[in-house]
């Protein structure tokens, strides 16, 4: 079975979070950055104005939000319902057009059994589907005005033989929906972000951004709705620790000169012996549960607001 | 979850396989029957000719094989071989313009999480997909011209408030296959059949033939491609033991002048008491799990031809 | 894959559940009933008084307590709270012996894979497990006295050869616990039962009471600790359909004089035509899942109390 | 959830291979090595002599054979039949007292929804269970003599809040095998391994070696009869990579003096920012589901010799 984990190489550095990408290419004109901070929620805001600035590090042009809580590593349920809450504010703040009416798909890519790959199917089972929610709740049990929310997780399909983009490009132009949520693994330079980000972004996931197949382009140019893309980072990739061990060490033994001899070697050495080796958490299957739970909590939210409790008491 | 149980209602007879219609309407003009043994295997073959004989016992106008193999109660290995190989016949025969070339998109509906209605989804589990096998496969392991055959279980793909028919439909549309091969649970007048029976027909699935959702159609008509459509009973309706209890005392007891007024009553007290409910053998599990195999085993011979072993050491 | 299915058969009659053993045998002596309506839910308790009483309707002597909810097919959140709530009342006062410090083991019985055989398994898995907590939650996490509750699901292994009885037993004797919980599905005579009921008692499940295997005594004489079984119906037989079929058209009919015999016959029918069936609704799986959560929240409250919020939002 | 990824240190290197341990102390007393090259197959069997020589290297006294099988990468099946088949030999060259009428118990460590730590679970899942394959196998079907294999996977009991070890030693005490075969994940030095190789001991699995409870004795000792265990290679430890990073550039680069020096940084630097990281090559998944058939396929070679193809027809 496949697994996607994929991005951007910028400067042989692998990213795929524009935050990161930003941080490696600080100066670069066609950005705007914005921070905030938000009872220990950083919230960091970049747009991407042009083609040309985003190409310089691999990104589309569109709005990057990058959600950072460092303290969810203690698993503080308080903490949980903020990053939940902040994630469905940058979601409505997104999907500007949606109404009380609208019909919404979520998405969910990525391999349920491959636990860092997992997180995509794992939100889609926890979002609340209303569309056709009369057809299977009893008579006179539903009051309430609701949007038509469905769910997909096409990866969970294991190999098909069948593009997922095929799938969902075809669902899309059935279904007309007035927006597309995707959520999906990342992967990231720094380990400490597999606990404590989420990135939100509309620029969906396309080619443009990293994704093996280049035919597969889930963007509003592709599909034709609004796409707000959800990535949360579940892995680091091997040649990353090697490369900051490396660069760690030069901090400390004054070694610079050779720093980026020496990250060549260590590039040279991981894909020699090591081929592509992703790295996670020992304790990933409950950290990919926990982040699966904050962003389905966000989402939920965001569309179905004020329904969202009494949804949650007849749906679960 | 949904499942999906539905059928012809003809006269009050709940029945979805052709070869029960045509048994309680034996004289109809316009359909053709034709039997045949093979080696302790029972194959009829139902052609309704035209639509207007169709539409007397709630069937398209096509072609309808159905297998019996009364002793697939013992688990033979050989006898489950032997009809394998006539699904795999059978199939062929529907399928005249396949060449070795062509791309078949194998469809396994039902739910996976209801034992009897996840005959489809474990077929599809166990078909060998070949389309794209070169992605997955080290270099020059595979040597051989495959058909590039994918498949899909909407059932599991964590779809929820979306139909089923717009996933397959979508999805047909951008793939365009030169077939699709459709694999569901049917509902049978005799729990005999349950172990026993497999019914394959060029109809397709279509309102015609009673699906819960109107639109779904599909059949060539509806998709635009031939439709191969294989159905396996696993169910029983609660209303057919009532049905069949009445009528066999009334055998026994000489009460055939109340059967009938006897027989609605049976359908007044098990609608009222006990709502739609279904039957299935005590060790459905295994059932549905062993005739998944034969299914699959039949499509795979019918698809890979001489393949098939080589494929099975490679994919399994 | 095995599942279980089997119960006390009492004059032809079948029934797991006490309470319809009594309806059958009204005028036993030795057996004291009371029952009580609490806001729209019916509570009938049951006490076999001796071995001689109990052997004539099946049952080993003690406590046998029914909660009837017929509005639960509603889906009404509040009733469900209402009907846990009762469950927690009950079982407490089944195992007065219990103490802030106590180790619990919750066993649910049922095979997974097998939908209505699967309460057991899916009731476990929503069961608040502490013992043990603190080794995987954040140090200074948790801060409460919490019991020391643990769960086993041994049927989720499917065929494996060995007896469930024997893990249970060999478990029982390493951890020693103050009390088990078992949660097994039940077969009931009527239908409507499937969605509204719950029967909690404190004789366990022994060979007295029907299990399959004869030494599998899962009570307190079989584990030597007190072991509370907690059952809901989620099968109806084949031949209970046949039988009701026949009585309640005897009753509109008036073929009273007949109706013994018929019964018999019935007996007859099903059983040559059909083997061992079982009968469920359609909507089984989500009547299982709901089944699971009542029952679950039930033990969660009976064995947290006030922690069970908290402990909610830790472990979910 | 928990997963366990523990072993020996030597020297601050980590390991839980006895081949990589060796390797590291390749002059101790007490430790015999013989190596044997079978048509592609490496095989290396290391004896510890004593319990002295054994601490050394952080292993227990007894054999220990390793198989190699670099070529596993390619896929081919014809290798993989002749690494199942040395595996067999190897598990009955270990069980030199079992007879046609022995039981053996197989369990599976691991927990099934982290992907590298599935793999006892899924070799369970494969291995032929015949102790009371007359209960659910129509009558004739079965005329060998079968030795009572059972199977256990503790990992997916719906076990919490209990010690694996209690589950096991209890179902021991009860079923009285003549032998237990024991399947877990391993930790490796080498990532290469991970494709490619696999131990047998008859050492079992106990404190002495480095699993989690200091208790939990799954070994003769701690069992009470011989006790296999088979372990496969399937994650490295980020620390590791840091190691041979700096081991690898010393050597490329002539920085031996400091190599010492920089490893204590690479440490250093490891467990602050990342905590206990595992490492898996992308494609775990499908590796995982190789090496569980690979080992299932010699543990019933092994049990069920001749039996063995007809065995797999029927429980197929």
């Amino acid at each position: 079975m496949k697994n996607k984990f994929t991005g951007n190489k910028i400067n042989g550095i692998y990213t795929e979070m524009a935050v990161e990408a930003r941080e490696l290419n600080p100066d670069l004109p066609g950005i705007v950055e914005q921070n905030e901070s938000i009872e220990g929620i950083e919230v960091s805001r970049i747009t991407i104005q042009n083609e040309a600035s985003g190409q310089q590090i691999g990104k589309l042009p569109g709005q990057y939000i990058t959600i950072d809580a460092p303290n969810l590593i203690t698993r503080d349920p308080e903490l949980f319902k903020k990053v939940s809450q902040q994630i469905s504010i940058e979601v409505m703040a997104l999907l500007p057009n949606i109404t009380a009416e609208s019909t919404i798909l979520v998405v969910g890519l990525g391999n349920r059994f491959v636990t860092p790959d997992s997180l995509g199917p794992r939100v889609t089972e926890k979002v609340y589907v209303t569309r056709h929610i009369t057809n299977y709740m009893p008579k006179g049990s539903i009051d309430m005005t609701l949007k038509a929310v469905c769910a997909l997780a096409p990866g969970v399909l294991g190999v098909t033989g069948v593009e997922t983009y095929d799938i969902i490009e075809g669902l899309v132009s059935n279904l007309k929906p007035n927006a597309v949520i995707i959520i999906d693994s990342l992967a990231s330079r720094r380990a400490a972000r597999i606990n404590t980000s989420i990135q939100i972004t509309d620029t969906g996931i396309s080619p443009g951004s990293g994704v093996g197949n280049s035919r597969a382009d889930l963007s509003q140019k592709g599909l034709g709705v609004p796409v707000i893309a959800i990535g949360v980072p579940m892995v680091v990739f091997a040649s990353t620790i090697a490369k900051d061990t490396i660069h760690l060490i030069a901090d400390k033994t004054g070694l610079h000169s050779d720093e980026e001899k020496l990250i060549e070697l260590a590039q040279q050495v991981i894909s020699e012996n090591m081929g592509e080796f992703i790295v996670t958490p020992k304790d990933i299957d409950s950290i990919v549960n926990d982040m699966a739970q904050i962003v389905a909590d966000g989402i939920n939210q965001a569309l179905h607001g004020d329904n969202t409790a009494t949804l949650g008491e007849i749906l679960s």
